[in-house]
């Protein structure tokens, strides 16, 4: 009998977090990767439960994401928008006539009854994704921000007020009472693990999520496999959206040495860098993380696919010890 | 001082109710017509409050109904449905994506604790309607049938079968618990009242829900103005829908005899009917109802004000005695 395939975990937020889970599907069987997606995002909106990193993530690896906005569906139509603002009703968080129907299906899937990792699994399903997208955790968790306009839910802060406020503090709400989704817990705990990939995602407010829900620290500290990251700050700038203004806001460096020191506590074993970052290499290493530096900007498939596949290798490397 | 002016009230269902009652709002001034319009045929449905025939009279009044199909917005598109279809959700109840935000805002406004009557001005008058749109009832009455498949849902018997089974019972759920809308209950205790009409639509489905709803009976019974109907049943057919069918199920006969003798527990002081129906005509006066004979079918706007003007004015025959 041959052992089982080695299997990948990636944790993962929004768009850059879909690149790079892309770029391990187009890698990886479907057996052997899982993605675990943050829900600290997902809101209840006009009566929707709306999971915007899960159907980024889910759009993504269909091949159906929206290259032009970075959000939502290609070939979308805004039909009800329209008519819901000739109603006067609330406009600001953009949902097109046919993503509505993905939020309409989940938020009536889980009125039956059903987890949260059970309707992802449907939809991803019926969205013809092979790969295992699979929320953080079943339990409600809300991520909150302390800004200089008050306490805000994470959408309030990101689309409806453009991620313009000043971030002071950061919490999760409910997520004290939250536990790991059984296939997080069971990919974190699975003997054929053979990495645990960090996406380049928001280090706070997309991965930070993910890592508080309670057990997850502890399961990746007793990790016996290379835990890698990817920076999402190249050359002192997010490649997409407000990691670097949230990371300088709440005292971390908005660099790729800040990013190494954010996942420090993890005792990370491996960092991605760009190579307009090359400089940075030596402190990231002389504290005790190995670096691959390469080109981590994702422009198309190929480039995701490129990268994925050489995290995995430097993976390999770590693991080994070549 | 001069008296307020004489006002009428109009009780009303789907697609028939909504073309007198766009008649009537053509010929009276907004003040002067309180349209109440049956809620059991009301159902939630992929988590929305669904209320065809507040829509379809909404819709009418609007001038924006969809004159194809006899329900829905005019120009209507799709791509929600598709979508939601492609997602294995449930596509029985056709949802437009411009009229999905009718129901969506009235799902959210509902939600905040407003009332069904508060909700419904507040979208009649974002469509542009300044006469009353008022439901029966604030409170959940749900019309249910006893059929040969079983005990059934309006919809899921008018729309999902399609009309098909055999009816062999009436009932509306949560009727004893229900009061008439304060809008409705007003309107009938009116001193400026000139007349109620009863517009033409399906008997059993559309009007009964509302004569049932409690004190209606009673205060129609203590009317000091005419009660007038117009015949939903035009030689021996229903207009549209499936009135003759369920009048007969129900053991009322399909005529414009039936829906005299349906109405007569009213002491209906005056009955409109087709010229086809002419012979019908001695009998309905002899039981103590007064005819008036003209054309009854509204294929267009002209014929809606001009059938509106007749009955009108027929009520005022019957007030005066003239």
């Amino acid at each position: 009998m041959s052992p089982p395939p080695a299997t990948v975990l990636a944790l993962a937020g929004g768009v850059g977090g879909a690149k790079l889970a892309r770029g391990l599907a187009m890698v990886l069987p479907p057996e052997a990767l899982t993605v675990v997606v943050n829900t600290g995002d997902d809101f209840e909106h006009l009566g929707l439960h709306v999971s915007p990193d899960i159907d980024t993530i889910m759009y993504t690896l269909a091949g159906r994401n929206n290259l032009e906005t970075g959000w939502g569906l290609a070939g979308e139509t805004w039909h009800f928008m329209a008519a819901l603002e000739a109603l006067g009703g609330e406009t600001w968080f953009k949902l097109g006539d046919q993503d509505l129907a993905t939020h309409i299906e989940r938020t009536r899937l889980l009125a039956e009854g059903r987890t949260l990792t059970a309707v992802t699994g449907a939809l991803a399903a019926r969205f013809g994704v092979a790969h295992a997208i699979v929320p953080m955790s079943n339990d409600p968790v809300r991520t909150m921000l302390e800004t200089d306009q008050g306490r805000l839910a994470f959408q309030d802060y990101f689309v409806r007020l453009r991620a313009a406020p000043e971030v002071s503090g950061i919490d999760f709400a409910g997520i004290d009472a939250a536990a790991p989704s059984p296939p997080f817990a069971a990919a974190l705990a699975d003997e054929a693990l053979a990495a645990i990939v960090i996406c380049p995602s928001n280090p706070v407010l997309s991965i930070l999520p993910i890592l508080d829900v309670p057990l997850v620290r502890t399961m990746i500290a007793r990790r016996r496999v290379p835990l890698v990251a990817i920076s999402p700050i190249i050359g002192g700038k997010a490649v997409k959206g407000p990691a670097a203004a949230v990371m300088r806001s709440l005292g971390h460096e908005p660099s790729a040495t800040g990013v190494a020191a954010f996942y420090r506590d993890l005792a990370l074993d491996g960092l991605v860098i760009d190579t307009v970052d090359t400089e940075a290499a030596p402190a990231i290493r002389a504290s005790g993380t190995a670096v691959l530096i390469t080109d981590a900007i994702m422009r198309d498939r190929d480039d995701s696919a490129r990268l994925a596949e050489q995290v995995l290798a430097f993976a390999d490397t770590l693991r080994t010890g070549a």
